[in-house]
């Protein structure tokens, strides 16, 4: 198999996924410095980016919030949330309806906590009416846990319903918020969010290597004992960032410099406002265009995020995605492989160092392809 | 403060450091690329750079072993072998003598696994016959787990004696060799191994993002059912990559791409042999230079790794190791920063894209501190 994108003169494929994302060069170009882990210069970068991160987000930690990062992809953040921030006696209602909230399950299993799932089909946004009965009904429930754009489908669940639902009945209520943070408009205290779990590699355009968790540091302060794991322990690693401004264990230092770098760029794009106004104008042109190509949205217009699309598999009965997939991947675009929803759909992205002229780009190709596979 | 790592016409200080360490500008170039985590070429680089793990090992999957990619730094992986491959029954004994086997001791208190500690001081190695009194002593002890060598202090520790005691009475034997694998010789199949724990960013001279476990692959199936952490879940982890090559969650595609190439540079060097010969000329060099500059060494030269070395403070009572630090980094060299010894010492690492005449300059620059603060 020929694997040329390693060569310097091969141009790397356009990614139209979730992420990993195609990212600035400059962005990249970050990492070409080896930093010290433990040196003060680097120190002092990482408490820049964890301000930066809150910055962002409408907090401070003046304000008494903390952005903790930790080593390892958006699910490590995540279950760092579950593993530390459970009681022994806590109970956790997930609410899902796609892999992302069925990946919650699977963490609250392994870790042998009391957990219910809230389910609604795949098209369907997670239901606050539902939970509000199951809230009056079970009195051990603790926390309450929802992925915003569930990438499974591109669907956007209600955080701010939740929330509301979830401050009613005084519970705890974690964000999964990988696809959305930087990007889509989260207010963490009108949502009423206790946890709030991002990643480098999504909207905020930068390479993978960590995630980060948003929390009130009293909040964190108060789950002393809890945790279950050492590494997935978000409360000794905020400890020891004020000891001494460190990871406790191995950062990834070059995914933390392109952050830094990331960052940057995203504040002379114009902020979260600019960025989404760009992944909408993205994805807008892509629905237009798959839709003039015969392509079908698998969700409902107004459910659906700027994030990544889900388009049903053309009426052909013999059509192989497989087929469409390397097409397009041998012309330089890389859509997003494999099928995690239920039903027969495939997913394109819209988000990265993405422009509409790409997206314009990726539908001649697809065009192409069409032709190719004599369905057009 | 001066941030000036990022700067495009700064050279980067070199990092005396057991990683991350000073990189080959190859290495960090083959991060200017985004490849995407679940595409068909990215899988096949991934499925190389396994076998190529394994056989720097003297190992292959034909003959039933596997390397596991786990995201994270290297006490992720040290802790997935515990979360994944300890019974619920299980008991570990940790033979310890520095931070590293004392973290595998707070990591078996987390996650609520049954253990004892035999400990040496930190200038001793483990003791093979202590553990043999253990084990005799002891039956339910089901697992051993050592550090290679403990970069608290540099010291080796008897992996291929305390193999022997593991397998005489027929126990699991997990080894950390984080900061040798690569370097020095470990007969995995010789000392009897069953989990062999490293990580991207040490020896192999890459950047951090994950670490890797070697271990047979029947051993690893048979822990069906005991995982406790699905982010550490190394079972889980393989069956992801032969159901269709893939990390599960996202992976650092930078730090694998940044791999892949080091692996490459390091066959290019003449392979481990090769490497361990140019560590060794690189640490004998500093500990010439740094005698001659009065200083003395913590460790016996007989238990010395070629990996870091421990310098006892200078004699001066009012020696502050901070202003010797800051004054090094100001001339642009990064020794090991923080003291995890009890014993009132410095380390300075020989490791990573640095040569002898790299180890000329660091002494030279150590000299002309030593004047500055007037105690030469």
């Amino acid at each position: 198999m020929e694997v040329s994108a390693n060569l310097p003169t091969a141009r790397d494929k356009l990614l139209f996924t979730p992420g990993p994302l195609t990212t600035s060069l400059s962005v990249k170009q970050a990492m070409l410095h080896d930093a010290g882990s433990w040196h003060f210069e680097f120190n002092a970068r990482v408490k820049r980016v964890r301000e930066r991160i809150l910055q962002l987000a409408g907090l401070s930690s003046a304000a008494g919030w903390e952005a903790i990062l930790l080593q390892g992809s958006g699910t490590f953040g995540v279950e760092s949330v579950f593993a530390t921030c459970l009681p022994p006696d806590g109970k956790v209602a997930v609410l899902a309806n796609g892999a992302y909230g069925e990946r919650m399950v699977l963490m609250l299993q392994r870790l042998k906590i009391a957990h219910l799932a809230l389910r609604t089909p795949e098209n369907i946004p997670n239901d606050p009416v539902a939970l509000d009965r199951a809230l009056a009904a079970d009195k051990t429930i603790t926390h309450v846990a929802q992925v915003h754009c569930e990438t499974t489908t591109g669907i956007l669940n209600p955080i701010n319903e939740t929330g509301a639902v979830v401050r009613r009945y005084g519970r705890s209520y974690i964000v999964d918020a990988m696809s959305s943070f930087g990007a889509l408009p989260v207010d963490i205290t009108a949502a009423g969010i206790d946890y709030l779990v991002s990643s480098a590699n999504k909207c905020i355009e930068s390479v993978p290597g960590f995630s980060f968790v948003i929390c009130r540091r009293e909040v964190l302060l108060a789950c002393e004992g809890y945790p279950r794991c050492l590494s997935l322990d978000l409360l000794d690693q905020l400890k020891g960032f004020e000891k001494n401004g460190q990871f406790r264990y191995t950062p990834p230092t070059h995914s933390i410099l392109a952050f830094e770098q990331a960052l940057k760029e995203l504040e002379q794009e114009g902020g979260p406002v600019a960025r989404s106004a760009r992944y909408r104008q993205n994805q807008e042109l892509l629905v237009r265009g798959m839709r003039e190509l015969g392509f079908r949205l698998y969700l409902d217009p107004a459910v659906q995020s700027c994030i990544i699309t889900s388009f049903h598999f053309p009426n052909q009965a013999d059509f192989s995605f497989d087929e469409f997939y390397r097409r397009l991947s041998d012309k330089g675009f890389i859509i997003y492989p494999g099928k995690i929803s239920q039903a027969n759909t495939f997913r394109i992205g819209s988000i990265g160092r993405i422009f509409p002229s790409d997206i314009e780009a990726l539908l001649s190709a697809i065009r192409i392809v069409l032709q190719e596979m004599e369905i057009l």
